[in-house]
């Protein structure tokens, strides 16, 4: 999917929710366990529900690699079940030398049809360019993450006074464009946000951490938005667990509604 | 596999060989085409003619993903086929914020028999800790890529003149134990590894990149090895690829069998 026709979406469905598909077997509701596939049959209830109100989903292949053969079988099911007008982020964190990042890239954008996996920096060019020659494909770089070990090393910060996270964006930005690269950058660092927005005004950003992990949708959009919108707000626990017994969609699908409500205003204000 | 396992293995075998594992599908000899999994078909072959010389096999997961659901069936093959004496490194180079890196830790240390996840230490503590916790398994992480990116952030340096990757080495090191930890140190890297090895004596290291990536062995054993050799030092293509017709698997035990008789007057200068 282009930037144009993400941007497009997001006018359309008014809403830069993206919905995290992350199944694991011990919260799906005990009804599904009798079909061949919960996990799918899970994820094909979610996408139902939500995809009115969601304009990218995001699986998260650590819940899928954990059931082994069967896993991937339910992630390539997952994705090739979620409708054509929404954009599909492979959550991997992947990154390797040259070769071994170009096999990664044709898992999900050969192999798979994702628009876009999120890739990790740390091994540097050569780890993130095979994700950015793939026409209408993104590459996700993670920059500051939502999690209390984005301490560690995101912050390590060099003579001139520049965090890992920033030169991660500042470098890696001219690696790709606006239309294959994106950030990785946590709702719960919003006070970072104005900041990077200095480094990269257009870019879009995907944001995780709102809802279970804390984050203010509000507050992220004060800080992080753009006229384009220039944003995808990620929720998975909190939409996808909203209810727990047979009608666990009607919970996940008021959830979505919830946030795609508030988005509407944003989206009113930013791109109108 | 617990350290004092390896070490024997070490010791019996005269060798700290780690065999890689990445099949590509063009560059599998023709004859194997015709067998219903060619990928299992060529490893199950690499790993007959090479487990005499070889204490551990690392396959790297980017190259079976790449062949969606088959290739992960290929990959499930293949780890369960290895030896019960080698050390399996699940080389996925994971990180992902807690529960999500649990899930990883149980595909490769539950779902899959392995001895051992690379793991990128990026998003810090809670994404590489999960990995620790299971008994005899061990995370791998990235401190000293040999690949041209390593440049990039790996040599970010802090007022203290501290390196990012030797920050890496010197927070995760409190992070486990010598039992459950080892570091990838590239082999294009040696002129580092002796001040890495001033940061820990004792930790065993993962070396990639001699062979086709030009790293020589001797220096990295100068530099690197210790008392207990401390090393595992891993070749792929040199080896796997070594012949192309149908007599393949003799070249790769050639291959195999050069280095082990070069690390076996290694291991007997270090270890009697």
């Amino acid at each position: 999917m282009t930037r144009k026709e993400l941007i497009a979406q997001i006018r359309l469905k008014q809403s830069f929710l993206c919905v995290g598909l992350d199944p694991v077997m011990e919260k799906i509701p005990r009804h599904l366990l009798a079909y061949d596939d919960p996990v799918f049959e899970f994820n094909k209830r979610i996408i139902d529900a939500t995809s009115e109100f969601a304009v990218a989903y995001k699986p998260n292949t650590a819940f899928y690699e954990a059931l082994g053969v069967k896993g991937w079988e339910s992630l390539e099911k997952t994705i090739n079940y979620i409708p054509k007008d929404c954009f599909i982020i492979a959550d991997a964190k992947r990154g390797d030398i040259g070769n071994t990042s170009t096999a990664y890239a044709k898992t999900f954008f050969e192999t798979l049809p994702c628009d876009a996996v999120t890739v990790a920096p740390y091994m540097g060019k050569d780890s993130v360019q095979p994700f950015l020659q793939f026409e209408g494909k993104w590459a996700i770089v993670l920059a500051l993450t939502s999690n209390s070990g984005a301490m560690d090393f995101q912050y390590h910060t060099n003579f001139e006074n520049q965090p890992l996270f920033a030169k991660v964006i500042s470098e890696v930005k001219d690696w790709g464009t606006q239309e294959n690269l994106m950030f990785v950058v946590g709702a719960t660092r919003a006070e970072q946000l104005a900041e990077i927005r200095k480094i990269i005004p257009d870019h879009f950003l995907l944001i995780p951490g709102v809802g279970a992990q804390g984050g203010s949708l509000e507050e992220v959009v004060k800080a992080g938005a753009n006229a384009e919108c220039g944003l995808l707000v990620n929720a998975s626990r909190s939409i996808i667990y909203a209810g727990s017994g047979e009608d666990f969609e009607l919970y996940a699908k008021k959830e979505a509604l919830n946030i795609q409500s508030e988005m509407a205003l944003y989206v009113q204000r930013l791109m109108c």
